[in-house]
């Protein structure tokens, strides 16, 4: 598969949105060095525009931005894609809702995925965001799509966009690149937060109650 | 209820304090991504200027803020207000001596809120600030004026300009903008500083006598 | 006392020095908002330069400083002193030796402070700089001398030129502004490393000698 | 010995080379002040480049940096080189495959340090990047080769490019000396990690089996 002239302007859009995104991960405190990737679907289209592998964030303009097929083939691109690619195009393929994913290796979110321990929604704004605790997913080795399967799991038994994948770090989805890229934001923030309120005490759960009527309505109201 | 030409310029210039003072939110770390506010009251009116809903720090300039009622109802600008206005507007009815609110979900300050425990006032420069332990508000739901009404009667019982609200984060308050904003800033400060030094075994208060000795003259002797 | 056409001109040096050097506090994170200071002393005369009071970092230039004699009285400035002057000018007064002061609240060592706890000689960066434990000051409230006696008391009794001053935070001393400040990063940092090393278990002392031999050799071998 | 005009050239892309990497140190939040140093083996020849001792982060262009043999002799450069330098050149005396060093006080690895307590392999990228747990060497005083020696002789006994030297803080090595820096980064992310998770809980270690899938696929296959 080539990329027609048709669709190259799309895919332009998408490599400098998705550039600029990156830009977001060290920003927030979410990756060192070249740990961590962004991707997004191409509408419409069995495409999504990926970080290429080993590239610091510095460098990552428009152009460096590589596209793979839905199979983690190179389309477009002068460098390999991500070595996480197989398990983004594995999540596009089973969820056409996602339009967005990002992993990093976020310290507090990766310390719960350590001890494969969910974050607990002891917190109005994870009720929001996330809508509960906030699931582990299982242990998967990188070099098939083990890890794209533990993530689909994981995210069907939630409404949380975030998975934490255990000894790893965590994948965070949404319906386009921007949505995911918050969630990887607002995770790391309340994998903070919550770690600090039980270094010093036990915390308590909000009740199912009030976590559905905040979630719903943070997703159904909020906003511009 | 439309602005006139005459209040015009009033809010002209705190539109532009306010846009000015969002930057100090993420610059000291106390937000992430859109999850904090600033507001305003315009002296003399029923009026306060505040930030938009579910806009990013970058975009946050004097033109974007909007001005609303003290019910809260959107009075000149082009967004929806932010979705924590009836705190803000709740307070500023209850409270005229209160220019200024903040509510941030800064982690150190978010993490004592989680566990409903108050800051203990175990260093001078709590006792300057705040003026004993800082006080903790009840669980309340957004969407009426819940939020306001428990700072209001937190605030009450304190000599505090900060609430830690449960499960929530911090609200604080000011004579204007500025203090509330510096409010917020030394709040989480002292939040993390308390927390640091818990981690490694017990602090003891500050006397009230000694408390109350610190605060009389940070309050009256201090500054320029 | 004014100052006269002969010692302006040392005067000035030292300001924009000492306005530099307050540039250092908020990068290595140290002061939020305007709680911290610099002095340094004018070689050879009873004066002193020094922060102005409750001014923020990004307006201190060399011509927002202010001059006070060694009893704390302005001598020459525009603002009155920082409120912390007692202190400094306290020092100079009682330690020939010592030609520069800076105070902060940086969390960790202030974390220390308030337990009254020692930081315990268990890194070799600590045994360089510090000689041997950080000790702790006494609780001492601000209006006379009492914190001044408190720091050169503390520090009679050690080859530290930090001191934790209870449930304050730490002083910091050196033969000029710039040792101080120097001494004031490296004390944050070794109280941050070892509350981190003691969160996860006990830390051993380094043996007297070891301390020894490492102090001198820095001391005396270090640098250009 | 005294560097010829053939020579020379390579020198200067190293010195370059070497100034920008010691950049990367304070952006990482590895060092404070001066405390930390990069050094680049010169190929094919006995010299190693180094930083100056004493200087601060923001001076170090690649005029600055200092040439030795590899006994640790001034051979080219206007300042004394780095007090680590022993350390360093008893690296490249016994171990030709390594062509970087990096020795930083980095606050989490040097916690782990101060315990004597190895880093534990409990993530996937404590496998990709060190092979397995990460080793504690020797306490060593700073003066002779003793630092450099508890160096090599860890690093004999593990695939780790990172030692905790007790009491004192990491030391990473690699082919060059940009991918020493690579692993200083990378062991003070999983250092904080693992403290982290390890702060509310236990944490299980991978088995030996998957540390080595691990291993071998990051070296063999990850990157450009």
């Amino acid at each position: 598969m080539t990329i027609t002239a048709e669709i190259r302007e799309t895919v332009a859009g998408l490599r400098a949105e998705v550039a600029r995104l990156h830009a977001e991960l060290p920003r927030y405190g979410l990756v060192v060095w070249t740990a961590g990737n962004v991707s997004a679907r191409v509408p419409g289209r069995e495409l999504a525009v990926i970080k290429p592998s080993g590239v610091g964030y510095d460098e990552l303009d428009a152009a460096a931005m590589v596209v793979v097929d839905l199979d983690g083939r190179l389309v477009d691109g002068e460098r390999a894609p991500s070595s996480d690619t197989a398990a983004h195009v594995h999540v596009y393929r089973q969820r056409p809702d996602i339009g967005g994913v990002v992993h990093t290796h976020s310290p507090y979110a990766t310390a719960w995925s350590a001890r494969r321990e969910p974050i607990p929604c002891v917190l109005t704004m994870i009720a929001d965001e996330f809508g509960g605790d906030i699931p582990v997913g299982p242990f998967a080795l990188i070099g098939d799509d083990s890890i794209g399967r533990g993530i689909v799991e994981t995210l069907a038994g939630s409404r949380s966009p975030a998975v934490l994948m255990a000894h790893h770090g965590p994948f965070t989805v949404g319906p386009d690149a921007r949505a995911a890229v918050k969630a990887a934001v607002m995770l790391e923030e309340v994998a903070r937060t919550v770690h600090l309120a039980r270094q010093l005490g036990p915390v308590d759960r909000l009740s199912g109650a009030d976590v559905d009527r905040l979630f719903d309505r943070y997703q159904n109201v909020y906003g511009q």
